[in-house]
């Protein structure tokens, strides 16, 4: 986390975090918006990614994304609070799949992410 | 595109865009990187998503990404700059379909994008 | 579902339906399986495909899939009985999304399905 | 393909294939129709779905789905001649990436698909 520069950029704060789960937040800020005036849809994603990236790797062994998707089911702003939960669907030797619920502050679904990790046998050498 | 904050954060410069296509750049900065020292893959997943607003908005229907999904097929480091160049797919009255495929500088494909988005029926005002 | 031909023909017989969700089941037979000698991954899909129909459509609005994803997390064999659960994650107007999760007869998921749909607006005519 | 059952039951029929890529035709018939009077949405996938086992496995080198997805862009009815077209987006060691375009007679695209597979490192044996 701490190398993690893009997660800095986003203001991501880490509440738990623990063996194939993790649950963090982050303020949408006026740099996050889209030409609609919405946050982009790529901040949102890379919330849920963060969240994703967190929960896989939380086993000691280097995981990386290979298929992500997320449907967005209500437009944030500007000032929302964002909250994305990552709960562990499936894990075995090689693979892994999570689901990410992304919700306001209002406690309102905005976007459901779905991702699919390779897990590469190497373990996290955390000195 | 001027409205659009965080795609100027990224740096994104349009190369081509007309009715269902859209080709853009960006370039890969520190401040994009993950806890691996590459690029996060929220980052190549805006540029894409980027990439897709510009083409599924080009017909002159506000149009939003209602599921998208990415597969990342190589890693991304600082320095790259990545090209998206997204393709309409199928175009209807309410919904349309596009892929967008992601190079680096050396013609690699780096990431395979496809969004589906739906056509409000509302027009963009153009004053 | 009595002019549902291709359910009929994998024998789903449904648990439980109200609005929003479907629990429904099938087994596996030998005609269902492909070229590895386990149940073909599009056996397992229109299982999950269907209980996204029930479930969408429960609401007397009838629904179209748009865009639906699958991840096969353990192999499917001949003599499995596959229960799907379907769970309505969002509802607007216009658009649904729906997670549908199948497990085996020891409790064991085996593919993790999401889908969206498209509410036409029209009603389901029921005489 | 002759040990695949299913395949054998949606009558599909190979027209080219090789190193990454496959085509192959089916014919819609009245048991793949589901409670709309059009064709399921699990035929189309399988049909798609066969595609990317073909096209996956032509290396030589056993080749498991864990990941895709479909998006339907126009309805499919009896009579119809499906063709689906599997093309090789990406290969890599572990793991490949293919696009699927699924077209009728007329020529019109009725679903794109996509599908990640993950390499077994297990050769086929061909005897």
């Amino acid at each position: 986390m701490e190398k993690d520069a893009f997660s800095g950029w986003m203001g991501i704060k880490i509440l738990h975090a623990g063996p194939g789960y993790c649950t963090l937040v982050a303020a949408i800020t006026p740099e996050m918006t889209n030409g609609f005036e919405v946050c982009h849809g790529g901040v949102t994603f890379s919330i849920a990614d963060s969240a994703l990236a967190f929960a896989s790797n939380s086993h000691g062994i280097k995981s990386v994304s290979i298929e992500t998707s997320i449907s967005h089911t209500k437009p944030v702003r500007v000032g929302d609070l964002i909250r994305a939960e990552a709960a562990e669907q499936h894990l075995s030797d090689k693979l892994a799949t999570y689901h990410v619920t992304l919700t306001n502050q209002l406690g309102e679904t905005v976007a459901l992410f779905k991702g699919t990790v390779y897990r590469t046998g190497r373990e996290w050498v955390t000195n």
